[in-house]
């Protein structure tokens, strides 16, 4: 099989387009033996059989938003761009599920369903990230908190194997116990078992109504305190998102968008959803109640405002990231510590003299943790950067947190990941990939290795 | 290693108690080498040591209540009663997570939560089921449809692998996109994978207010038309079961307990709960609408109502398998073919002259199709119930349904469960297995079989 003979839209050598080769924070790898752009399953299963007869890797690739390196390649490797496969090809209201390929991208997805009245709720800041992608990395974002993650939403998996074959792995059924749930093993796997042609997503019935709040504090720290008392009060915001002013003017800047209030250096955006006006405004009352004085605002968004401030909150990434070199960790702990994990990354910027910010979905105890080059050389940001890394990973784990709640481990925190988790996991990881994959054809590399 | 130096509680030959080696479907096992009764995690090692050491399988075992015969043993057995390890360890209201042993039963957890103001939503018909079992069996059970299953709310499990290996699974996080989820993998997976030794669970705010209703209907086809009325009309219940009056009575006559209408010959038990009674309120107006003139009855119940209606439906399967020999199935089917299903069992028992009733989850698409041997003599019992099951299974499986939505396969639908499943899906349930128990020593034979 020559690759002219396969019949699939494909890039090699110089042709290859940058974007597939190069990463943001790794910048320039070596290339690639080729890239594809499967437009069906079929033509899937022809590339990973290419790969196979030339003793090829396979790197499954979505909207590239991803920010662990996951999709960085090499020589060995063919890169099947998944974007092409983006038909809606059913929504059936009847079970509730939507039936997509893998390439199209969550923003579409939201519009679509909503447009019939039903509810897609996962919601990373990366709305032209594929779905593919999201379930690829079981992707967060902000209305975890309420309604949970990808994972939560994922009925059915169509998913094509190292040696070609075909797994369809869950149902159109609510319930199952059936056998070993595989599904959740792909879910997360970030592209390392299987790759996914076909998904059978879960909607709800949309909320009818919904109100944003902003509440501005003097801290951080004071910020995270009133999550705790927020979720402890029995209140269940969809999102309770937290940031700083420092970040927040970045995308500001960038977006040149005004915000609501002068007041505070950090603030807490919070959703709340629900059947009716009347519940709204209970919760909202509570939510005053919970918070007292704390606050030194506390601002309902109309509807312009809450588009602006929602804008703001899921550019505030981006905008770091072409603001200066940095990285973003997306570390959790359990809930109630993510306020002294907070004033830890304050103590580590005091003694290192770099500059670190934060935001995240505080309500799940997902920070995320920007540790910003600004005007540092490069011999003081490498060697900063990784004792600052080590440290902040090393707290983490002391507080038994993890060191990707949402965007995966890729190449970029592996070496953490083996700083942090038990070697008896990681030994079982191995165990299973190989029995997906005894080639380790897929995504090799990327999250643990295959000694 | 001999038995003695174990100092374990342990049972051999004779003084092994029935209940181990007899199953209510299979009758008598050959028995089993003998029975463990470890204490704490320490002892479940020590007795996996001990089979490895002498080459025997083992099975886990909680209260025994399955219904697929999961826990049938030979005599290369030894059973492990996890019954004693039944301590609860901690409530941490921080983190609203509850750590406990495996042999905890259900009903203790239930009770022990609602005293502090937290909620353990899962709630199987058998409230004497330990929670190991549960999350063996990923049980199912009353409140699924609002709240999900018992994978739902499982955030880490401690097991002990065959080669007597210790392995951690899942965390207090909320979020995790670090490595494959295995503890996904074990949950549902009846012992054969690993022996579950501590657990720790999600808890939610417990609902203030719930309100129970009982709908009347003049049979079981016009229950299920309108349970997809209410689904569809977004309502969301946290219970919506379905029975029939026939098996209803059967609870009636053991229990004593009367019911609360004469009206009607199927109904639905729906419960509504929620933050307020203004919300309860009005959600039941619309549940008023939505069923308007199907229903032959519509009762509000008051607390002892309430009471006596959960404990006969509790006890619907109890109450069959104590009237007569029968073989029930706890298929499931999308939400929207649980009607059609229904009529086809109707059609099978005028066909072969054998009884066929029917409850269930029905929010969920979950039927418990019974089948009652009544008077037949055994070998038209035998004949006609193997020709049901089989065109039964066919069915389902032409309605893309799975053989179980919560009991599990077991030895009991092994062949139905080859019958419907994919073989694809099969062979990697095989490796997958293989990868955590190569020597196949974990419940081998049940669920599939390793060739
Ligand atoms: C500004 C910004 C904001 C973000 N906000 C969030 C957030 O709030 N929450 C969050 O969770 N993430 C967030 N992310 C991270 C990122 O968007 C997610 O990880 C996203 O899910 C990646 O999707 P993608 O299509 O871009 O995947 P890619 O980056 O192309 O790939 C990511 C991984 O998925 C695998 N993959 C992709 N498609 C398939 C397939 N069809 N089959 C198998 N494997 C596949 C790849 O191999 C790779 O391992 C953000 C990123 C940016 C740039
Ligand atoms: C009257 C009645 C009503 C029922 N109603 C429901 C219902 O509504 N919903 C529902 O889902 N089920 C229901 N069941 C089925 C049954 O109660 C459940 O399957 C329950 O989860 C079994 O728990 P158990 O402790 O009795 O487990 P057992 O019957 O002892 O074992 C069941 C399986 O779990 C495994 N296992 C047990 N403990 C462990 C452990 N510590 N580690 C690893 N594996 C273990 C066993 O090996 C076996 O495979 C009902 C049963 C009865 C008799």
């Amino acid at each position: 099989m020559t690759i002219e003979t396969l019949n699939i839209k494909y890039f090699t050598g110089n042709d290859i387009p940058k974007h597939y080769i190069e990463d943001e924070f790794l910048g320039k790898s070596e290339g690639a033996h080729a890239v594809f752009v499967p437009k069906n399953h079929e033509e899937v299963v022809s590339a990973v059989n290419y790969a196979n007869e030339h003793d090829l890797n396979i790197i499954a690739r979505g909207s590239g938003t991803g920010l662990s390196a996951a999709t960085f390649p090499n020589l060995n490797t063919i890169i099947l761009d998944m974007t092409a496969m983006n038909r809606i090809i059913d929504l059936n209201p009847k079970t509730m599920t939507l039936t997509v390929e893998p390439g199209v991208e969550l923003q579409t997805i939201q519009e679509y369903v909503e447009k019939h009245h039903f509810f897609y709720p996962p919601d990373p800041g990366s709305k032209n990230s594929s779905i593919g992608g999201n379930i690829a990395t079981n992707a967060g974002g902000m209305r975890a908190l309420k309604y949970g993650v990808t994972r939560d939403y994922v009925r059915a998996l169509t998913v094509v194997l190292a040696n070609g074959e075909t797994l369809e792995l869950g149902s159109e059924n609510v319930k199952s116990s059936s056998g070993y749930d595989l599904k959740h093993l792909f879910i997360g796997s970030e592209g390392t078992l299987g790759i996914t042609t076909q998904i059978k997503l879960k909607l709800i019935p949309l909320p009818q109504y919904s109100e944003s709040l902003i509440l501005a504090f003097d801290d951080l720290h004071t910020a995270s305190t009133n999550v705790n008392k927020i979720i402890k009060a029995g209140l269940s915001p969809s999102a309770l998102e937290f940031f700083e002013r420092d970040m927040l003017q970045m995308s500001m800047d960038e977006t040149k968008i005004p915000f609501v209030t002068d007041k505070g250096q950090a603030f807490l955006l919070v959703t709340i959803d629900g059947t009716s006006t009347e519940f709204i405004q209970e919760e909202v009352k509570k939510l005053r109640d919970v918070v007292g004085k704390d606050a030194d605002d506390f601002v309902e968004l109309d509807e312009i405002q809450n588009r602006n401030v929602w804008k703001l909150r899921d550019n505030l990434l981006q905008a770091v990231v072409n603001y200066t070199e940095q990285v973003t960790l997306d570390e959790t702990v359990p809930v109630h510590l993510i306020a002294k994990l907070y004033d830890y990354t304050k103590e580590l910027e005091h003694e290192y003299g770099v500059s670190i910010m934060s935001f995240g979905h505080a309500g799940d105890g997902n920070l995320h943790t920007c540790v910003l080059r600004g005007d540092l050389s490069q011999t003081e940001w490498d060697t900063k950067r990784d004792d600052v890394l080590t440290l902040l990973y090393a707290k983490i784990k002391e507080y038994e947190g993890l060191p990707s709640a949402e965007h995966g481990i890729g190449l970029i925190k592996k070496k953490y990941f083996y700083q942090m988790m038990d070697p008896t996991y990681i030994k079982y990881l191995q165990r299973v990939k190989l029995a997906f994959d005894p080639e380790n054809r897929l995504n090799p590399g990327k999250v643990f290795d295959i000694e």
